[in-house]
């Protein structure tokens, strides 16, 4: 039987769909949420080959559409563990079983939380500036990080917040200097590097200020809303299947993205590979999805 | 100084332009002919993830057009050679000599000689379908190859040609099941395969028919056109650095697109990847011009 699972509906497991599609498999795609993953939630994107700028929602749409012609069929539901017996793989979600003979993992990352004010998500805490943060427009909000996504959500922040305060827990940003620059050129941006966040005022139930600790100072900020950006961790925890992690959980592959497993494959930021971007992770996908149609051929 | 050359201006070489000038780098792509490489020369294209549906000249302007907009300094000349010395790459070119602290080689390939009538090219033999496939409307032609270019310009062919015969010197197509069965269920396409071209048959200096070899039997069609895609090879002769090439001249790449020589790259059909597309080629360029432009920094 030609036919392959991918678990997660990102666009690393939308391209993985429209490849093992093409070449003739069956494809059942496992999402807890909506189609599009992470791209979806992004703004503007401006480094996706053929496209000058495009919004994310707009790409992400675009490849779920694509891999939908292709007769694509979505399961919603979440994936409680994967395993392997023999030569099948076996997909647990809340609802029933399904077997497989090869599978694709494109899970991607979950947000690393803020460990304080974890339970003010929705008053005041956000992980996400393109969702929430038009709900700040004109008051000050705090971008907690350092990375390429820290640096565009307070990007994208600026452009509607009064002001809005980086804290660092890095002594630089980890992102392209042209991005940088594009921050640090706005007069509305506050950026403090070797800082962090070590109390979260509330006020009626929602966040009102934080306390962050910097060379050896406290100091308080009035502020409406913090946006948590400080990196991320894989979605591999329901994989049962030994030997195939790095010890930060990222699935370990080859050229082809395959794993140790034969069978199993992985695309995308759930993967270790060597650059996160959106084309990579569709390359990935384009990869795992061929090879996987192909493997799945040859399992009795 | 953080500045890299490219060589080869198909979606490759671009998607390398896009990553490393958005970094901060300056970037000099050398190209002898238009930019946009293998790509520009594809009629439709439906597995780029986003586009349903897209023309390759139109995919591959837009990668164009959004590298020249981040400031791409192109130079119209032919590289005659790559060498090392030290720390330092010397690009040669029939008008120049440029040196840079890295380089990404993105040169693809090139398309192999049938051998037999190579001279005829413009007078009946092609390599290209979409190109001139239109000059032999209503006419019967013959396309040489199994690989998964051969049957595109076969059922390219088949709209606008009387019958396509298709010599196949393999004794499968080497292509995705559905274009294969695709091309198989045009009644005007006739497919042998195991066959050779053993003589080109010319009249007033135009191809008037092929001898095809197959099964101790020789044959003759009476066609007009012989459109060749019998695979390529990597244009890598140029480059002076031992070490870094397969047997077949192919660059072998780490997971970075790096080759064993400290700042020289590649990325796309010219490189060993598992897999040759054109999500794959700008997700090789996405890495090579990303850590390109990151070595050459760290160059004194």
């Amino acid at each position: 039987m030609k036919k392959i699972a991918i678990i997660g509906g990102g666009v690393a497991g939308l391209s993985a769909a429209i490849y093992a599609l093409r070449s003739g498999a069956e494809v059942v795609l496992f999402e807890q949420y909506g189609l599009g993953g992470l791209v979806a939630t992004i703004d503007k994107i401006q480094n996706y080959p053929s496209y000058a700028s495009v919004e994310g929602w707009k790409l992400a749409s675009d490849v779920a559409a694509q891999a939908k012609a292709l007769g694509l069929k979505v399961i919603r539901s979440k994936v409680l563990s994967l395993s392997k017996d023999e030569n099948l793989f076996t997909v647990a979600t809340e609802k029933e079983n399904y077997v497989f003979p090869a599978v694709v993992v494109a899970t991607g990352t979950s947000h690393n939380k803020l460990g304080i004010g974890d339970n003010l998500v929705g008053h005041g805490v956000s992980y996400c500036a393109t969702c929430d943060g038009a709900f700040f427009r004109g008051k000050p909000v705090a971008v907690v990080g350092g990375t390429r996504t820290a640096v565009s959500e307070a990007r994208y922040l600026a452009d509607i917040c009064q002001t809005v305060y980086v804290v660092n827990p890095q002594s630089h940003f980890e992102a392209e200097e042209n991005e940088v620059n594009a921050l640090l050129s706005r007069d509305n941006v506050c950026v403090t590097h070797n800082a962090s966040v070590v109390d979260v005022l509330v006020s009626d139930g929602d966040v009102a200020g934080v306390k962050i600790f910097c060379n050896g100072q406290t100091s308080e900020l009035a502020l409406s809303a913090i946006f948590v950006a400080t990196g991320s961790k894989p979605v591999t925890d329901f994989i049962k299947i030994d030997g195939v992690k790095t010890n930060r959980g990222y699935l370990v592959v080859d050229g082809r993205c395959e794993t140790s497993v034969k069978g199993l494959f992985a695309a995308g930021d759930v993967s270790d590979g060597t650059l996160k971007q959106i084309v990579t992770a569709c390359a990935d996908g384009a990869k795992a999805g061929s090879f996987a149609a192909a493997y799945s051929a040859t399992v009795a």
